[in-house]
This record gives C-alpha cells, structure tokens and sequence, in this order.
C-alpha cells in the first residue's frame, strides 16, 4: 500500500471559530479552510496551537475532521495535530485521521510529566506507532518546547527516523530557534522540516526545508504563499522582507487572540474574535491598531 | 439534593499498574485500592499525578472509575482527577464521577497554553461547573506549578469560592512551598486545603488543614495515617518526623518510577515495576536500596 505523498508549501493552523455557547462554529470554521485553499494554502494543519485544539475534546477533534471531509476539504491536503498526553488518546485521534485519508499528522509528544528521558520520549512515539499500526500513517513531530515544555531532542529524532523512516518524515520547528532549524536541515537531509515562522523562511528553503507551517497565514497566506513560489527568484529577498514585516506586526502580543481579532475586522465578523478559555479575547482597540498596520502593509484577509 | 460531605484524612492518589502491553491491570489496580482503604487511607484520589492519570486515556479513566465502583470501592471515598486541558473532556470525565457517587473531583488547570491571566483561568473553571450543572459537584483545586506550569493564583480562588461556595471546596497544594500552603489555610479558613505532601503535615493540621492527599502513602499509608490520628497528642513531633523522614528516602528520585520500584519489592511483584511512557521503570538496584531504607524506618508495603 503507498501512503501519502510528503507535505510541501505552505500549511496552515488553522484558528478555530466558536459560537456564543463556546463550542466550535462548524460552517465558519470550513468556511475558512475553503478560504484558505483558495488563498495560498497547500494544506492545513488544523488542530494546531494555534487552533487551540489543546481546548478542543478528543471527540470534539474527531467529529470535526469528519465535518470537514464530508464538505469536500481534500483528506491528503489535511495534517491534524494528533499529540495528546496520553498514548491511548494520541492513537485514536491518530487511527482517525489515518483512516480519514490524511496526509500526515502533527504530533506533540505527552507534555504533562516533565523532565522525561530520551528513551521515555522515544517510547511513547514508539508505541504510538505500534498500536496505530498503519504503513499509511505519516508522522511531523511537533517540537513546540516553550508551550509542551517537552523538547523533542535531535538524539530522539535520530532514532525515530532510523526505526520508522516510511513513518517519522518530518517536524515542525515551533522553537523559535534558527539554530535548531539549521541544525535539523543540515543533519536530517530529506527529513521534513517546517519552521514554525516565515521569520528565517528564505534560509529555511535555501537550506531544504519543503515550506513552513505557521499561525499568521491564517491572516497572510497570499504573502507567505507568494515568498514559497519566488524564494529562488529575483524578489526573494523583497517576498522575504514583507512576510517577515507582517508577522513583526504580532510581536509581542497574544498571537492567538490577536489573529482571531485582526481576521473578525478584516471580514466585519465578531464573532471571529472568541477564543475558548482558558484564552479571552483580544483587546478591541488594540485589534483595530493591528489591523490598520496590516493594511498598511497590503495584507488583506477580508473574504473577497 | 445534599451533596457529598468535606473530604477528611488521608487521601492517596494510587498508582496505577499496567500489564506488559501498555494496558491498565485492572485486578491489581482494584487490589492495592483496596490495600490502601485497608492500611490507613480514608480516601483515594485516583487519577492523581501519581497515578500517572495524565498518560491515561479520557476512556479508560471512565471505565477504570466503573471498574472500581463494580468492585464496591466505596465511591464517596473517591476524589478522582478529572482536570484536562480541554473542558468538554474535563466535563465528560466530571460528569461521569459526579453520576458514579464520587465524593469529589481533583481538577487541574487546563495547562497546555501557558501564561493565561486570571480572568481566563477562571472562565474556564467556570465553563466546566456550569457544564456539568450538577449540584452534587465538589471540587478540589490541584495546584501543581512544577508540572502544570499553570499556578492557580490566590485571587482567582478567592473568586471561585466566592462564585461557587458549596463547589469550590478545597484545594491539593503540591506546589512543595509552605508559605503558599500557609497562605491558603490562613486567608480562606473553611475551605479544604490538602498538602500534597506530609513533609510539614503537623504544620499544616494545626492551621487547620483537613488532611492530607500524598504519593508516599501508596507505600506509607499507615504511618501517615498515624500521623493523622495522634497530631493532636503527645506523640505528634515523633510521628511526623518519622513520616518526613520515610519521604525524605524518595528524595532526588523519579518519585513514581520509585514508588513502583518499591511496591514491586515488597510485594514479591514485579509487575509493578512499569510505569507507562514517557516515564520508564526505575533502576533495579536502587530500587532494592530505596526498600532497604524503608524496611529500617519500619515501613512495610507488603500484602499480609
């Protein structure tokens, strides 16, 4: 059986809508997947952080990737986040998305017990991929420390690609570090490796990497889009500069929030602005602030 | 309807045993329940930290509850963990301990997304007791910095018992720092504060705590037990020193992969060695080293 071909271009986490009640606003939630394909998006990693999927329940993540299948978005452009803190819960969020047809997940590893050992990480991933027990199955480990608090050292990695090459194809690098990037690309060659950003994404590609997976092409998808088309063109440095002056406009601020904010005004549609607690809205000024920098900037998430 | 009356006295958040495929040895679990209700404790608070709860499916915790109760562990002696990251799971796990009788639940923050105000801490708490809309409900905080990351601040107790009097009832300290359990105890008199641990337990007592919810009785429930019944008489420094002092031997050691080794060792059953990934089993050797300190101090785990 041949599996999904690797994920390439640029994949989104896509931000989650919720209704008054706090549960997830289904239609507007495809609808902004639709919207994403349509803008620059190769694929979608919905159930991201930035989806705050970690707010989402198991069924609640189970039934919306059925939602979103049913309404026609294309399984193998689907990479759901399936890493939970437990290996039963990680293995049945994964089976289903294997079986949905999708072409990869995104896993954390189990972030609750601390301070864990390179043989313990290497374990749960192991016995993850022993009881989903699919050759289709394709795994991009999640290296998120300052959220999981549980790094995904190069040493663990190593040993999940040599055991598991057909499975272990690739990573997102949400660390934040260039030199955890450069050193992935360089010592995995062929190893999938997304940064979390378009800060660096020119050095990324320049150095292998097959896209980038990252939060505010929820908002500049078109921007991020247009740099992975012309990164070995004459402009790359230009596309470079204005995808990294887009994301600056975030500095600093509660990234979640305030791209749920920036996308309500940009389509007039407050009810974009809900996050589920433990997360609360953005500050309505402040989001209007964002937003007008934004503009300036030619970045435009209104749906045309 | 009168819901469950304030937990008191000893509370263990029991280890969980697992059989060589990963899965939960369910005679065993409901066996050293058992023992424990047996050998001094007057609760379980099972899907503690310890108990390794948070690499327990959301299913499996549902069903392992059933399991005990089908076995006539007395459900108002049981507090389990039903704290998630995500509140419909905390919901449906606290919903289904409140329906099964338990005398209360021990509830973690949601604690993927780090650095979250007050506000939205609360909201979430909030979101969850209005969920499971249910009168008989009676929380216990689980304040666990170390692992949680998520401290639950005085203030956004202060408003909890204030919102929520007969269902915000207590708290388990495990934060290890004694002015923050003296703190507890001095500024909301009344409300349950646990220690996580009997390290300073007669301190504790004599500000008023009810009792006491601690890893080490999974192996010392007795000697904490005695330490509960006589801190009013004159036996109360040497009965506490002695309990400190049996902790102190878990000192600088992965406490859960040791409580195991330790148990195994007095029970003649290796079985009990294996904690579930990321954690691993202790080192053997050290393992017969802890026991043998434990043995001079006069602790005995074993199944008589």
């Amino acid at each position: 059986m041949t599996g999904p071909a690797p994920a390439r271009g640029l994949y989104v986490p896509v931000l989650t809508p919720f209704l008054d009640d706090l549960s997830v606003d289904v239609p507007r939630f495809i609808g902004h997947c639709r919207w994403l394909l349509a803008h620059g998006a190769d694929g979608l990693a919905v159930f991201g952080t930035t989806s705050e999927a970690n707010s989402l329940g198991l069924d609640e993540k189970i039934d919306l990737l059925g939602h979103l299948i049913e309404a026609g978005i294309p399984a193998d452009r689907l990479m759901p986040g399936t890493g939970t803190c437990a290996i039963p819960d990680t293995v049945r969020l994964t089976r289903a998305a294997v079986e949905a047809g999708c072409g990869g997940v995104l896993m954390l590893p189990p972030f609750y017990y601390k301070g864990v050992s390179d043989d313990g990480l290497f374990a749960a991933f192991d016995a993850v991929i022993q009881q989903v027990g699919d050759a289709r199955l394709r795994i991009y480990l999640y290296h998120f420390p300052q959220l999981s608090q549980i790094p995904i050292p190069l040493a663990v990695i190593g040993r999940l690609i040599t055991a598991y090459p057909e499975t272990a194809v690739g990573l997102k690098d949400s660390s934040g570090s260039w030199d955890n990037t450069r050193a992935l690309l360089e010592r995995f060659p062929g190893f999938g490796v997304f940064p979390g950003s378009e800060a660096r994404l020119l050095d990324a590609l320049r150095l292998g990497a097959p896209g980038c997976i990252t939060a505010t092409a929820n908002v500049n998808a078109a921007g991020i889009a247009a740099l992975l088309a012309g990164w070995e063109g004459p402009d790359a440095e230009a596309l470079q500069q204005r995808a990294a002056a887009v994301r600056a406009v975030f500095s600093g601020h509660p990234l979640i929030p305030a791209l749920k904010a920036v996308l309500a005004m940009a389509r007039a549609d407050g009810a974009w602005r809900r996050p589920r607690p433990p997360l609360l809205p953005f500050d309505e000024g402040m989001g209007r602030a964002l937003a007008d920098q934004l503009s300036t900037l030619g970045v435009d998430a209104s749906v045309e």
